[in-house]
């Protein structure tokens, strides 16, 4: 019995690497958890490439349900699972914690690693080895609007480094009401734009005003990172007030103020584009 | 005509995605990239999977070279070329190079993301956005022992984040003797282990003696990330000096001193693991 757990990468069905599709047409359960992340295509896709059924693994089953899958698995010596994680295995701390449960239950674990937006990131001309901490900015409320990531920002900046900023995603969200009243009613998926994130951090930097940045600060946002209609696009913090990034997934870079010579060459490739394209 | 910068992963042959694969096997001539990485495996295994004769580019095509690469292809319209990197495609300045210079010729550019060691790092348990900076360690040699290093991980540490250290690889170098004389003799490739780099890193903080690390500081290190053999072993610092770990490629991950729950579980898990191989 083995419990693999598979990256997927970032675009369609075809990041699979030929390792993982391998293992994935010889297991016999195959699980995809889909909460943190989303892939560029549908469950149907990837289950005709792998002549396997999908299983969704929601937020509730992976972090409650995975016990009990892993519990029969255990049981199981001629079985094995797949549990596929669009990314990298690693880039959710929830697939650290399957592991070592596995683990613990005396199941063997492998993994097959894949891009994530972590290393994918690179794609904007920005150098991996130049980010500090990622951060995570989440949906403000009317009543919550925490501005955590912006001392990380700071920091990141003060030492000369590149922020890359993980944009909320909200999947099977149930409202405070539908919680209250014990209702599974679920609301439908959001994603946060660049302009979004854009104005969070504006108000961020206004309320707190630690000149951590400002609407000048060269960023990259990018859409769709490893799908067929990605889109790059570099300006000045305020200008992605008014570019249209178009659907979901977007990331947001926050760039260190001094660029390296190539550095410097692509934020401008990529700004000429979104000069023409804004015309 | 396309150039196509298709990341190979970092293990063997089968760690290329499915999309990558379908690529090369239409492409007219492919090149690959092995001097600022290396796979777990022989070209013949590649050129075996991939249907195709691989060109090996090393440093000096990789940076002269490629100028004629691009032109041809700029005049050839039929043509495509690929351009084959272990790890992802962005995980070297170099690459970032190339796709602007074929940009720049009219080339139609096309990334396939993979694994590389900025994410796949993941694997120690330590969460991937909580590293700072990621540094590389040269090999010293008697006169030139640069600490450049330190300042970057004792920030890292004071912001409480992890810190990647690449080790070094030295492939296809000359002696200062052979370059004086023209001559060119390479000398046999250098692969840095976590021992030597522990070793520098130490003889660093002695130096400095600015408190950046201790020979007491949790440590984790890997080698073959992504090999069927990979390692993962964690410790403090100067157990690295009595842990083997095998054959190339080794990182090093300097830990920040505080541990998140899961975290904390994972080094746990990766040192028992090393009092067991050790007994």
């Amino acid at each position: 019995m083995v419990f693999y757990i598979i990256g997927l990468g970032l675009g369609d069905e075809k990041d699979i690497s030929v390792k993982g599709l391998e293992i994935v047409k010889k297991c016999d359960e195959v699980y995809l958890e889909h909460y943190t992340s989303i892939l560029g295509v549908q469950k149907e896709k990837l289950e005709e490439l792998y002549g396997r059924q999908i299983i969704m693994a929601d937020r509730e089953m992976c972090e409650e349900g995975i016990d009990t899958i892993l519990e029969n698995l255990s049981k199981t010596p001629e079985k094995n699972v797949a549990f596929l994680v669009v990314g990298d295995p690693f880039c959710a701390t929830t697939h650290s914690d399957v592991q070592l449960r596995a683990i613990q239950l005396g199941i063997k674990v492998e993994i097959v690693h894949n891009a994530s937006i972590i290393n994918a990131i690179g794609c904007t001309g920005m150098q991996v080895y130049r980010f500090g901490e990622t951060i995570s900015i989440p949906f403000f409320t009317e009543k919550w609007r925490p501005y955590s990531f912006y001392e990380k920002i700071k920091k990141n900046r003060e030492m000369g480094l590149h922020t890359l900023c993980l944009l909320d995603i909200k999947v099977k969200e149930r409202t405070d009401e539908n919680i209250l009243k014990g209702k599974k009613i679920y609301e439908p998926p959001r994603f946060m734009s660049c302009k979004t994130a854009v104005e969070q951090l504006l108000e961020a930097e206004e309320k707190i005003a630690g000149k951590a940045f400002s609407k000048e600060t060269k960023c990259v946002g990018v859409a769709r990172v490893g799908f067929s209609d990605q889109l790059i696009r570099s300006g000045q913090m305020s200008d992605f007030l008014n570019i249209e990034m178009g659907p979901p997934l977007h990331s947001f870079v926050i760039c260190a103020d001094e660029l390296h010579p190539i550095e410097e060459d692509m934020y401008k490739f990529y700004n000429q584009n979104s000069q023409k394209k804004d015309e």
